[in-house]
């Protein structure tokens, strides 16, 4: 059994919270939030100094936030994580035993009911903590890895581009296909496979398309087509990069 | 029951003739292939002049090779449909009655047994030949959009950003792992529920990371971590295209 404290209520603080919720090898001591709570069963505070002791304090709160809020704990030598892919466990004040705890995954308040598969990498300050990092996320059901800030930093970095700029991909997709009154929709099922190939293929290897068979008639039926000039810009920096991947 | 004939045996060819088999009502007649057959059951023939009654031929060449095959077909006043999303019907030699059956979907030989939704865009010359192949759809247990020639070139188009540069944003991604003896795999649910996310909802309102947040700090820092030049231009567009659909 873990007693464990959750701080922050936005996306990431309430998938833990549900998640939390289901395990019968984790007790839920706290959840500190600066807002009421939704869960009416849960003990919640916002009064950072009314603090209970527990094994384990996951802070999920923004960024910019985690300093602030790791000094206003009223806690000494106790094992403080933060879930940030992209700081080092020493933003937490110093007068705790620090580690980290990251999901690399995105979080939606629309999507609560479907299951998540949600990777966590973690660190931990002193050796003697991993293990408690360890048995966290076997409670929780969720895969582990162990990653040192100068990996997780990379995996943060690339993340965003096959997390966030494919979805702007899907975005540009979308006002391109919304323009000429064509419903979106249709695209939907050929985004999910590109998605999934991927789990059988490695990238390059699952690549099609015009750039990818040279297919300069093609190609250039494209660029008439497009108005935009970002967008032009955007086609051409990616048929070139998937022709010289074509060359290796 | 449609009586039909399948010309090609590339990866479009092989799922259609792997779909019409699973039909009750559909009836193969031929399966055209230059190659061999790898089906043993099916009737083959490599030779494109003998070519038996059917009630619809469905082309599934590359785009380069659909009129020299339309041409080779011994045939007369009958239904013929490509499968491009970029050629007009007219490609088709017009001595039969011309269509589209477009398939916006991508295809691999890797993926034989998953279940596969695939959207058809159908057009025909002829406005009494449109029945068939709706009927065609249905008997194969497909969606289909009736989309003329001016708004499927637009949906191939956007299928290029949405599949071939998302593809592409995930090769990168493996690329800047593997470079840093770190394991893909890791990455691969973030990229299934950013696939999923667009089911719920439009794209710009699924965008999450730094762009989106204004997140300097980040930002710089991953650009500090960037060291491919062609990267971080995809990095800097990307990021500015986010910052700019935020203020819309």
């Amino acid at each position: 059994m873990i007693n464990l404290s959750i701080i922050g209520s936005g996306n990431v603080g309430k998938h833990f919270i549900a998640l939390v919720q289901n395990s019968k090898d984790l007790n839920l001591i706290q959840w500190l939030s600066r807002s009421e709570s939704c869960y009416q069963k849960i003990k919640t505070t916002s009064d950072f100094k009314n603090i209970e002791k527990a094994d384990v304090y996951v802070i999920c709160v923004s960024d910019s936030s985690i300093h602030e809020v790791s000094k206003t704990l009223n806690l000494h030598n106790q094992l403080i994580v933060h879930t940030s892919g992209i700081n080092h466990f020493n933003i937490l004040c110093d007068n705790n035993r620090r580690g980290v705890f990251y999901p690399l995954q995105t979080f939606t308040k629309e999507n609560k009911t479907r299951e998540l598969e949600i990777p966590i990498c973690i660190e931990s300050e002193y050796n003697e903590d991993i293990k408690l990092l360890i048995d966290l996320c076997k409670y929780l059901n969720l895969k582990y890895y162990q990653v040192d800030y100068e990996k997780r930093k990379i995996l943060h970095l690339a993340a965003v581009f096959s997390n966030n700029f494919s979805n702007h991909l899907y975005s540009i997709a979308y006002k391109i296909t919304k323009n000429n009154n064509i419903d979106f929709d249709i695209l939907k099922p050929l985004i999910q496979e590109t998605a999934n190939k991927i789990l059988l293929l490695e990238p390059a290897k699952a690549q099609t398309g015009p750039a990818r068979r040279d297919d300069m008639v093609t190609i250039n039926n494209h660029l008439k087509l497009l108005k935009n000039d970002d967008y032009r810009n955007i086609y051409k920096t990616f048929t070139q990069l998937i022709k010289d991947e074509n060359k290796l």
